[in-house]
């Protein structure tokens, strides 16, 4: 089960109703954020979210209203007690503007892993400091500086079936083993294997999230399956395609279009222009284009299961 | 005539309900922000002030709270339209920091003068770009990186005396000219100066701001006679003067007494600890200390002329 929450859905820069474009994602107590532009850390406290428990911070690329809240939410981090590592995720030619932000920053309770993705081809990584079972994937995508679109994907373990473990005779004190993977030797000699006891495999949760490109065809490879996919969508006004495409942006209707190519249980757009004031007055007619669109507000929270 | 405006209240990181401690002075239509943390530019739109107008930016020290918001602030700068340079002034040793925050920008729309101050003796320049009566005084306080206070002086012309002029036969066509200090010679042969037609010398108008540092007693020097001194007061609980001066902090108290010392004509208090609640509970005992002292809340304005 993932708990996730979009801080923001601001795009450029932060509005006085509206903070920055960053979704955070906790799975069992420990949790990932994408992007952490100016701010991020009052939407967090703001929705109610704890900022201790951030392990991953993944940056979609170094502009500023992507990044520019790291120092302030690093330290505040720390003012909130985290102790453990939290790994920084990011495009490597964006190493340089890192490394400048941890310079404002000073001395950290904690430590800071910086792991750059690839600016040029798609790479993986178990998230293990949250869970072994979860994989994140990066992704270039096309805007005017290196950037990437992440999906984070949770393997879930096949459900374990009590009566198929007592039909075969385990005692209850050796289930847990049991379902962790592991055979088990009864009494009577007999070995009983996981294999014998779950249920048929279970699809894995899938949540892709870009923002800051083109609407590339690779991008719904990426979000194939994907439970919830939170694109972006600059504008609503389709006379606006042209223009935005050419500064590496794309419209809620390309958005909507790679939704539906990728076949994604929902969509929730975001990173909407200072100049569109009240984006959900296109919710209506995106639904023709891909009807589980939902054009969010600030601290939309789903619990996907 | 100064236009002020205490953007923020929050000293160490912005909450939900409070911006970080900044100032803004505008003068004719251009104006100076000292110090700029984390969501500056959202204060400054909340307050209905307009960036574009910024051609001074003070920062006191290389503390997050106090610069990580100049990325964000300077791109909307340009994003509202301003192509006359803007001046970055510093303590010498955080250019550093100023640098790294720099590189988030990429190209600006205007040119970025970078400026720094002394980190150990008192300095003073002409903020010439607003005005050339406004002269900056910055003075090294005491913190745990170099940090420095700041006044501004406005120096402001004797007023002109119609009367006077009207009595020596100047006639009105000419009388912009002399006010602004040339002599003019009349039909008459006759030359009046504007020693003539000025009223006696005026105050200068005086505001100091100082943040994060001991209660040195410097301070009062610096802000001697001003019309308002902003001046942190981290705490309002006296059982933690020692361990806050220890931290190169001040309480509200230590304010009080230096507002005192420095005879100034109003006291606002900034920079609150998160972990006060509600800083207003102070204001009624501090009065015994300093009559003239207020808690302000974030976007408290006053005129000063």
């Amino acid at each position: 089960m993932l708990d996730v929450c979009l801080l923001g859905t601001a795009g450029m820069m932060p509005l006085k109703n509206r903070f920055l474009t960053s979704l955070y994602t906790e799975y069992q107590g420990s949790g990932f954020l994408i992007d952490c532009g100016e701010g991020t850390q009052v939407a967090l406290s703001y929705h109610g979210l704890k900022m201790s428990r951030i392990t991953y911070i993944l940056i979609t690329h170094a502009h500023a209203d992507h990044i520019s809240g790291l120092p302030g939410l690093l330290l505040s981090i720390g003012n909130n007690g985290r102790t453990a590592p939290v790994t920084v995720v990011y495009p490597e030619s964006a190493e340089y503007c890192i490394k400048a932000l941890l310079t404002v920053c000073g001395e950290l309770p904690y430590e800071i892993v910086l792991q750059p993705t690839s600016d040029s081809e798609p790479h993986a990584f178990n998230a293990k400091e949250i869970s072994p079972d979860l994989r994140i994937r990066s992704m270039p995508v096309s805007h005017t500086v290196p950037c990437v679109g992440y999906s984070a994907i949770l393997n879930r373990r096949p459900v374990f079936i009590p009566e198929k473990a007592k039909a075969l005779g385990v005692p209850v004190d050796k289930w847990k083993e049991l379902h962790s993977g592991n055979s088990v030797t009864l009494d009577n000699g007999k070995v009983v294997t996981t294999e014998n006891v779950i249920g048929s495999p279970r699809k894995p949760l899938k949540l892709t999230y870009v923002t800051d490109s083109l609407p590339l065809p690779e991008i719904a490879a990426l979000a194939t399956d994907s439970d919830l996919f939170i694109c972006e969508g600059m504008y609503g006004d389709t006379s606006k395609k042209k223009s935005m495409n050419e500064k590496g942006h794309m419209l809620m209707q390309d958005a909507c279009g790679l939704a539906a190519a990728a076949g994604v249980r929902r969509l929730w757009l975001t990173h909407f222009s200072p100049a569109v004031k009240e984006p959900q007055i296109y919710a209506e007619e995106l639904k023709e284009l891909f009807q589980a669109v939902i054009v969010p507000e600030d601290g939309t929270k789903i619990q996907l299961k």
